[in-house]
């Protein structure tokens, strides 16, 4: 029988991207939020820090952002694991972000060199993508899925009911291993 | 009713990444083949010039060779044409030459403005895409995808014969428009 292909997102599910944007935060606002003080309340919405946005957005495009991220705690034991068992790819929504295009396959060489360029995709929209098993941090993303989906759990979807939720890689670990 | 999903290939599709490859060519044997040439011979199975298809592999390594490639004859007119009536996404296998991913996408913000990055795919293996209707000069890619081909005619695939094929982007607006 062959593998069941296994989708897997890269920021925020891989990469610790709200980490490194709550850095950012953190440094211009002179605050010292962590990740998970933030799941009952929304930084973004008072009026003031709502300018920082766009800020935050010309960050994210500039050279190194993505190519620095943190591996998430458990990502690289897990999905070495995975990569023996399933058919696994890394598909992620990066197009928006040209300079990312580049970091993002430097990143998956020095994090996870053994997931050949084969088994690589850099999209915008996934529901171009098929497979059996999609873990992802948006709704966007699942919604589009044929598969089984994962919702992987992070601070924009905490509030999500209607997928299977992962808290973190232990999890998918218990789920798919 | 929703439009048909449409997935055209770049390189020897859109891109006159041949052409360049001769061009290369050319330059280093001091040689004036052109891609009408080659339809029936073989230029690269010589032992001699077959020592300089290393060579070549790095030159498609080096930055500004996916950059400033030629937009294929008739491409331009017949994709704004196509980008009306169909869902078109780009999809291009080009995770194997990471210097390539942005400036693809250069290219296409130049060439091909009004195709969003959204619908943009870099991959390696087009096994993962699903659509209704796929554009594609290799056996490979159209091979494993499940809805109409056109096999779009290049000096690599003149013999295969098992595809529709088109031997333009005349041809393909014939099919399609």
């Amino acid at each position: 029988m062959s593998k069941q292909r296994l989708i897997i997102d890269m920021d925020d599910v891989m990469a610790d991207t709200g980490g490194a944007i709550i850095d950012l935060y953190n440094k211009h606002f002179k605050t010292s939020y962590q990740k998970s003080d933030l799941l009952e309340q929304d930084i973004w919405n008072e009026e003031l820090k709502a300018n920082y946005v766009d800020e935050l957005r010309s960050k994210l495009h500039e050279p190194g952002f993505f190519r620095n991220l943190s591996v998430m705690t458990g990502a690289k034991e897990v999905i070495k694991e995975l990569h023996e068992k399933y058919d696994l790819f890394v598909v992620s929504a990066a197009m928006e972000f040209p300079n990312s295009l580049k970091e993002k396959s430097e990143w998956l060489d020095e994090h996870f060199p053994y997931i050949h360029w084969k088994n690589r995709v850099l999209c915008g929209d996934k529901s171009i993508i098929k497979g059996d098993i999609m873990i992802d941090d948006h709704d966007k993303n699942l919604s589009v899925f044929k598969g089984q989906c994962l919702l992987f759990h992070a601070m924009h979807n905490h509030k999500l009911e209607w997928y299977q939720r992962v808290k973190s890689w232990k999890d998918v670990a218990v789920e798919l291993l």
